[in-house]
């Protein structure tokens, strides 16, 4: 895979026989010179290793590599776990001549097993001696587990007086997967952007993106989102025209990245953008999208290709949000289910099965209260679903 | 079915024509004198319109009969739906000799259609003419829509010089079932209990039973619980001792009826019980025993019989409940899968995996920062759940 890198970045992915498929499992990417650095971390009391060095790390705001593992999550590993992360940042610091700070390392795969460290150590020569400007695409590789395809997304725009780059990759959407507890998202770009602000552009684009999105509503312990800038391209942003772009193109980066999280979803066959409106603040029409999207009887019904508003309707009522039954509206992309406080008969409801039928559409739900929107991105529940993760580990 | 019932009730169900299998669909219970009476209904915002008309009747503490269908819901049908509901409370009236005002509706199927007038208006007769005081069995067959089996449970106590009977019906929990969106519960005694007093008996026993249960956390918009008293027993709760026998035989019919909910759930192959202890308040254990038991990875996992423990803590630790990792313990049954910050090994694991083939188990999760307990009865996510509910309508 050929992908357009910003400059002074280089990814390599090699397999170390972590993984028991003998896929590629360890992964590297480097700045050749200190980047700014911002990371985003799971919300989960229970934090793998990783997660908590990464944490204590980022606070620096300068990194210069990210050292990345698939399966194993180094979680509830104890004292060890710990250990072991630190140890992996280490093993790229007489290679690579840096210092073991300015690395930030990741893991996935299972929880409460050792990290098998003799494999990562092994593994280190190949992996820092394949590095390569084109590397990208092995990188994406290497942290995917169950993840069918590599997901990888690049935009270019332009600062004061030089073009810049931005690339990512990711995998796996949060506890979705049978034998992995973690989404993992690395950014970089050669644009120059001290790490404040850095932090700044990843939080809200990462707000639009990866917190919108649910698969089963399970918040994995190792949900890592880092981000690195080293300026090489010479691009800097002046403007707030500039920054602007700069913002833009990262949403549409981690939108592109998140959308397809979600369609690669295990046994997912339908992507589905559920939007709340007419709420009385955003919270309620998050709360009440959050409701609908995670809805076992939605999920269900969606994967049936099933109108069924009477089972979003009701789910809009147990979230808490306020709703006003006489004005509330459901509407499966333009086809008006419900208005008036009834449905709209059997005709509309062939439409919207035509709908249905289709893998992506959007579902609005007008709570007719307000005027807050909010939406969110979620997908159906099916039999492989359930199947993939009940035959888990047996 | 035969059952013991308290004196001065008689109940019926018979084949209106509503259900589309030609089963009974039509129920009634009645108290021969006027009884005391207390209701719990839906916390959803969109209520049925029986709902919604039996919250305003039962302000009044009294009632003589309960008339209730399957197969349709009567909710989302608007101002003609309310008509409906108040209509049916007056097919009574001639027959019985009985004010509407002492009538309660219940409706329990497909939301969003009208119900269908003519076949109830028709099918009164045949309803009164059958009523008996061992109709209770065909009034639980009347309100099961895609329930296996009807459910009964009665106890007898002793109040002052006398002793009574407490019988009750139940069907189908919460929004589990494909087409239907109720939990439907009637109960009746010949104990004499004025209506306050009532409504405290049967809160406490509906919270350590009904809202202590969950299949799919999907709430419906028709949830009822009804409870009269019609005194007939000439039994009087005067000390502490009879009110907390009261109590503890309403607790046992009414966790019996649960369980039964539960473990009758569309595709449901396990019955689990989530214990959380050494919680900071009982609000934190609770909210932490409601994530697990609705998390799908966790679910699934019980239907895949694997001990997958890593799963439950993510689900804990994502839950917003305070937990110290290191105090925190997990065990299925007495089996201690998990403690001190770790794993406890394969030997374990095989011990545990005997647990969880076992057709109803316990899972405690000791968080190690208090002593606050809570505890929810869930179920196992299987394949059949996911293929009954999308097939829906179909």
């Amino acid at each position: 895979m050929n992908m357009i890198m910003p400059k002074g970045f280089s990814a390599a992915g090699v397999a170390a026989g972590i993984k028991k498929n003998g896929g590629k499992d360890l992964g590297l990417l480097l700045s050749d010179v200190d980047a700014s650095a911002a990371g985003l971390f799971t919300t989960n009391i229970v934090k793998a290793a990783p997660v908590l060095l990464d944490m204590q790390r980022i606070r620096s705001g300068r990194c210069r590599a990210i050292l990345v593992n698939s399966g194993n999550a180094n979680c509830c590993t104890g004292e060890k776990g710990l250990q072991d992360a630190v140890e992996m940042s280490r093993l790229l610091c007489a290679p690579l001549d840096l210092d073991e700070e300015l690395v930030q390392v990741a893991s996935t795969g299972v929880i409460g097993e050792p990290l098998p460290m003799g494999k990562v150590r092994e593994a280190i020569p190949a992996l820092v001696g394949s590095l390569q400007t084109e590397g990208i695409g092995d990188l994406a590789e290497a942290i995917m587990t169950t993840d069918t395809i590599p997901k990888i997304a690049t935009r270019q725009g332009r600062g004061k007086q030089h073009a810049y780059t931005i690339s990512a990759v990711a995998k796996g959407a949060g506890m979705i997967r049978p034998d992995m507890a973690t989404m993992l998202c690395f950014v970089c770009t050669d644009a120059e952007i001290p790490s404040d602000r850095l932090h700044r552009f990843l939080s809200r684009s990462v707000a639009g993106s990866f917190n919108r999105i649910t698969i089963d509503g399970d918040t994995s312990t190792n949900d890592t989102v880092l981000m690195l800038a080293n300026g090489l391209s010479g691009a800097v942003l002046e403007s707030r025209e500039q920054e602007d772009q700069f913002q833009q193109l990262l949403d549409e980066i981690l939108l592109e990245l998140a959308r397809e999280l979600v369609r690669d979803g295990e046994g997912v066959t339908k992507l589905v953008e559920i939007c709340v409106s007419g709420a009385t603040d955003p919270q309620q029409a998050r709360t009440a999208a959050d409701t609908i999207a995670h809805s076992l009887l939605v999920k269900t019904a969606l994967f049936g290709e099933d109108a069924n508003w009477g089972r979003i309707l009701a789910a809009a009522g147990r979230s808490g949000a306020d709703m006003d039954l006489e004005k509330a509206r459901i509407l499966f992309d333009d086809i008006v289910m419900f208005q008036n406080g009834g449905g709209q008969g059997k005709a509309v409801e062939v439409e919207a099965t035509n709908v249905l039928k289709t893998e992506a559409y959007t579902i609005t739900v007008d709570l007719g209260v307000g005027t807050a929107k909010a939406s969110v991105l979620t997908c159906d529940l099916s039999v492989d679903y359930v199947k993939i993760n009940a035959d888990y580990r047996t």
